[in-house]
């Protein structure tokens, strides 16, 4: 990633045991930029390398680490290294990590960690997955009322070291309820002797601890804020979360999205460091799935036989008819999937969205079933050409609907509507589409059927 | 959005003529509240509130209008408010309007633009799509390395009303070259009479004024950087990347992803406010070629007539066939897409990553073919259990190969990988495998065809 030559001068300076080298590398460059050389040493060597730095810059480095690489790391070292570190981590990646250790491991480790953060860690592991309260920090700067400017920036000096931001203040009562914010720029730009009620922001942008952290990722990028506050049911601070952690929130909704629009479960680690036998099962299951849609339709075309076996081109237009839905199903999907995750649209506006994939859907079905009569009718003749046109202009219709309906039916009863992936919506299409195509010749060829010797 | 009660409140406060309370609407709530609250008023009325707030609040509530609104409210309204409105706007924000502007409209509001912010803005114009330079902020703060911590503060002071951010500060020599960086937080710990230069850190992390924004916003993100500073080739500093951009284009690149992965070419506002006829063209060209693929896969059924004329069943399990391998290729597609965007693997993991594909294949495979084996049995008999089984075990493993090293290929040569849309892929593979299916079933039944009557 970000300088890979740097990686054999830090093998050479453990080599050559040059203590003060690796304490100058530890300190001078960005911590991210620390773990992403280390991350190719071994684990001995990565806390060899760590053992070098001040416990702050150590505490930082190793949060830059992903998680499964943090978890080989603490897993494969003495519980006191890891619970003098897990103390000084920030309590939202403290919890992280944590989550995904064996409960027993977590058991041995919890006694060795001081009574605060050990009660710290308690309250944040009780929080539900996804929650706000699972990604909140509660290392936040808080001021009270009635002090002045001049006061505050002297208590945000002192709580600085300890605190994930002092950008972002937050002005507490004495039971923490929470009354305004005020930014450092605000503070700065103040007179010293102003008092903080005076110069704060009265309507705070806050959410509720169990909110979704999807709704709390797309409200700190609507207002564009550093850091949101997070309070419980009676107005109380109980922890911020800050634009790293919303980034981070985004990019993992969006791969889940994207997992799922290809018909995977949700991986929760990256593809490389995911173990193959878990990808195998959480792509098997939809595959399985589908596979079996698929014999359903197979089970239908044979029910078809007696068409079959007087109409013999009947096969030959099966892909073209059953794909071109499912193409405009899956657009369907993705447009609409995509619209309600950025909550650009609702379920309330699912009669818009309705008339307009019923105008797209009539415009696909006129274009496609004309250029679909054409070959038809070269290749088979007239009665292949009208029921071929026909079913493609039904099925692009009756795609682009169902396509853009079922994920706003997903999310009106409280579902992801990102299930409905784009396999999915083929598949369900694809079958349909089969009955389609055979009624309508079933219909339109009976009296050359029932002509036909059997 | 927010608080949807206000917008009655708003109109009788502008039937009334209520200027207090319409001021007071205007700088109590965050401004990105009040462009919510009031974007549903008529464009007259939108800009009677906003002359109610001084010209700071002014733009920024503007500028949290999307920017199909923000267009549609400058083209309506005369051309000396707008100059005022622009002249006042953040650089980036500007720009990304003008951009939308009529190039003619833009020649006639130019002129009335002080001559500074002119300039800026053709500057930030020339820069391409997508660059950081298109994306990026001149409004940064900046000091000079040999002056005190206490002159600093006072310097931040002095600025901080213009600039996007005062939290991160950048330290340039008199030629604006880049030697580092300090934070807010930094100088307020650091003793007063300390030297710029002693405290900040050397190691800036820094982007190119013509890297990609995705790269850009992958690298913010990976640093938990609250800004990234943007540099010419000279190393000089130009502007600033604020977190809250990288927001923005961490979404319209998952956006962008999301519509490709249904084959859909990427809508540039939000599927509501984008006119019909565009949506239209952008799913329709996917849609024709992926109907044109399906029209050969016609043409290669109706080319086996032989076959099909002696074996009734093979059109029963084309669908079989050939949406399973389509599926696995979904899968693998999806995967590997996201993983390359989000630079988790590059092109140079081909080999890895097509060793894990080969084995979920096989497993796959091994599946698929014995659930398909039954099923086509009981049906048709052994021939076509054992066409069947071998077609959909061949197509599971060529589906998941090609759908993962197809987005490496685009990767390898600097195409955008995700323009390998699922769709995309179920057509390649649904096409390879009607080939697959048919040659396999001539080779196989070849014995029985020729001793059937002609």
């Amino acid at each position: 990633m970000y300088n890979p030559l740097l990686l054999p001068e830090v093998r050479e300076m453990l080599d050559s045991g040059d203590d003060a080298g690796l304490i100058e590398f530890c300190t001078a460059l960005h911590p991210g930029v620390v773990a992403e050389v280390i991350e190719g040493l071994s684990n001995d060597d990565i806390w060899n390398v760590l053992s070098h730095c001040d416990v702050n810059s150590r505490v930082q480095i190793f949060t830059f680490f992903d998680l499964p690489k943090q978890e080989d790391l603490v897993t494969t070292t003495d519980r006191k290294r890891v619970s003098a570190l897990l103390e000084e981590m920030a309590p939202d990646d403290r919890v992280d990590l944590l989550e995904r250790l064996d409960p027993k491991h977590v058991d041995l480790l919890l006694p060795l960690i001081a009574q605060a953060e050990r009660s710290d860690i308690r309250k944040l592991l009780s929080y539900p997955e996804n929650s706000a309260g699972s990604i909140m920090t509660t290392e936040y700067a808080s001021l009270p009322q009635e002090i002045t400017v001049e006061e505050s920036l002297r208590r945000l000096r002192r709580i600085a070291p300890d605190r994930e931001t002092i950008y972002y203040v937050y002005v507490l009562d004495d039971q923490r309820h929470l009354h305004g914010f005020v930014s450092l720029r605000q503070l700065i730009l103040a007179k010293p002797d102003a008092i903080v009620a005076d110069i704060m922001d009265h309507d705070v942008i806050s959410v509720n601890v169990n909110d979704d952290q999807e709704d709390v990722a797309s409200m700190l990028g609507r207002y564009d804020l550093l850091a949101i506050p997070v309070v419980d049911d009676q107005n109380c601070l109980v922890g911020i979360i800050t634009h790293d952690d919303v980034i981070d929130v985004i990019q993992e909704e969006a791969t889940e999205d994207a997992h799922r629009a290809g018909a995977v479960e949700p991986l929760e680690d990256s593809y490389l460091s995911t173990p193959i036998l878990t990808i195998t099962w959480k792509r098997g299951i939809w595959l399985l799935f589908l596979f079996t849609v698929a014999q359903g339709i197979s089970v239908v075309v044979d029910s078809y036989k007696e068409i079959s076996e007087h109409v013999e081109w009947m096969g030959t237009f099966i892909a073209l008819v059953i794909a071109t839905g499912g193409n405009a199903g899956s657009q369907s999907a993705a447009l609409v999937i995509r619209t309600l995750a950025l909550g650009e649209a609702g379920p309330s506006d699912w009669l818009r969205i309705a008339a307009r994939e019923a105008t797209m859907g009539l415009m696909f079905a006129a274009v496609l079933s004309t250029l679909g009569f054409f070959p038809a009718w070269g290749l088979q003749g007239w009665d292949a050409a009208i029921i071929v046109s026909a079913t493609v202009a039904i099925m692009v219709m009756w795609g682009s609907m169902i396509g853009a309906m079922l994920p706003i039916v997903f999310k009106k009863i409280g579902m992801d509507p990102a299930l409905i992936s784009n396999p999915l919506v083929a598949a369900i299409v694809d079958f349909t589409g089969i009955l389609v195509y055979y009624e309508f010749a079933q219909f339109w060829l009976t009296p050359v059927v029932e002509t036909l010797p059997h």
